[in-house]
């Protein structure tokens, strides 16, 4: 069988966790790591890969079949992606919920030029999870869909945690309320608040002689962040962070609650979908490689354009024939 | 907007859930229930639908865009679906896994001779449940799959028990063990056992002077239906069973439990779907009804042949423009 031939853009924890999954599904090779970093400092797992610049992707043309584009949705991928999908079939996660039509026209109007499949915002949520809320949705029209998210961490609220003053270093691991998931699946979840749903623990190393109960109430009081949430400060030590909360958990809920039937005698009807990561990037990686697959075969088929995971029959993402699938799986 | 016109094929616990179901479906409508019972003897919901006999069906090529098949796997839709596919977009709910290629082939053959699109083996296993089986594996291709059914109502095992000499009427509840649904979470599952997964809860009524001992011991030593499971056998009156055991709850859990990342260095990873229903007529017909929305739309953009919910794009189901899932469910 010849193999599908990926790209990665981008070698952070993402892309590294797509290397690691490419592993586990014998029939794609990674040809190759695209970079902007000089590529003699990158150290890739697989042997028969290369490092390669990130301006000389075009020479790459020939050799590969989907890129998976591994850069972050804030600066990266805006341009990234339709530059990509201008050469290549490509898988992007970009996860800016508000932006994303925007940001399907553009790789459509690129992949369409290019004769490409770009399917973009691939990974649990989006992903996953927006799976999840269409296929409650259409099964169950009357009804409510909860998202939770966590027990998990989240690199944004990290990230915001380490710019307060005083700061060292720190994490955020968003929780989920188990009262509210509890209401949400009793279809009981209309009034729920943000506070509500999701609680926000903090772990924190203050530097040397930092005003700890400054950094509590500045992180406390940050807006957008954590002022709509009751919020947990812990201070530990560099060696406690280190020790404790150095992996990258991540997870959550999708309930979609509803009724069927008569007015007079309905019945309740729970879908519930949950994740439990305890590497977020792998798995995010694992989603987009499967995806990868379904792009190549569109490609191969013909089609060309932007895609989501709304847009993908579920067959092309396993590596099993249709036939073997409905006798096995179905 | 021109509403998709439905008929329906069977009309018993399923085919009145299609019926309640299209009610919530503002796109849809139903045109007609088709019968072999006396059309007479039928009272329908739907007031401006018709009650008509099966030999008529073919009088409503052109006033309806999909059939919705209502009738057994075990003798009805072997011969209905190929029959109805011939002229007329179909869904049904197949669900002899044993024969699903088979059925697959039939249908297929005559889809593709009437220009139609038919789907089978629609609901939630197989439906639901076989998505989740299939994206599990395509996302964590390292590990282990586990379907667990119930708590819920079990026709076919109701249906044993009350065929035993001194039964007279009885129901059997599926209870999925929950030590072993906990270990099919943590990746510990692949020793389990029929008799571990699963435990039979029966409630009967004895006739009138009945043995019960006898009756407890032929139900619990029955093969296939009981004798590789723990089963429970209570006695109950006439008016106990009347009372607490007339709803048809069903559900059941789908958990992929995987791993990721290098061999020295792994990462679980758990997925997990789970239904719980009030009613699992109405909720299987809910299914079949957003399938038919899928089928009509297949038909109408010129394809046809057989479908499962595997070639269903999961755009296709949904009421909402693509643009408007993107914005809002993505």
């Amino acid at each position: 069988m010849e193999k599908i031939r990926i790209g990665i853009v981008g070698y952070g924890n993402l892309g590294r966790g797509v290397e690691l999954s490419l592993m586990q599904n014998p029939d794609m090779e990674l040809v190759a790591v695209f970079s902007r970093r000089d590529p003699n400092t990158l150290t890739l797992l697989t042997e028969a890969a290369s490092a390669v610049h990130m301006d000389d992707i075009l020479a790459y043309e020939e050799k590969i079949d989907v890129m998976i584009l591994c850069g972050g949705s804030a600066t990266d991928l805006p341009t990234q992606s339709p530059e990509v999908a201008r050469h290549f079939n490509m898988i992007d996660s970009f996860d800016t919920h508000a932006h994303v039509n925007d940001h399907y026209a553009r790789v459509d109007e690129m992949a369409k030029l290019g004769g490409t499949v770009g399917i973009i915002s691939v990974g649990w949520d989006p992903g996953l999870f927006s799976l999840n809320r269409l296929y409650g949705e259409a099964v169950l029209p009357q009804g409510e869909t909860f998202t939770f998210w966590g027990p998990g961490l989240s690199q944004g609220h990290s990230d915001a945690i380490r710019r307060v003053e005083g700061v060292e270093n720190g994490v955020q691991y968003t929780v989920p309320i188990e009262s509210a998931v509890e209401k949400a699946r009793q279809g009981q979840g209309a009034d729920l608040t943000t506070r509500d749903k999701h609680l926000r623990q903090c772990y924190v190393v203050a530097k040397a002689g930092a005003d700890t109960a400054k950094i509590e109430e500045t992180i406390k009081q940050m807006p957008n962040y954590f002022a709509d949430y009751d919020t947990e400060v812990h201070f530990v030590t560099a060696e406690e962070l280190a020790t404790n909360h150095s992996k990258m958990p991540h997870g959550g809920f999708v309930i979609r609650s509803g009724e069927t039937g008569q007015s007079q005698s309905q019945n309740k009807q729970v879908i519930e979908y949950q994740l439990k990561e305890d590497s977020n990037p792998e798995f995010t990686a694992s989603v987009l490689v499967c995806y990868a697959r379904a792009a190549h075969r569109l490609s191969k088929a013909g089609e060309s354009g932007a895609r989501t995971v709304f847009d993908i029959a579920p067959a092309l993402l396993s590596m099993k024939s249709n036939e073997q699938l409905r006798a096995e799986m179905l």
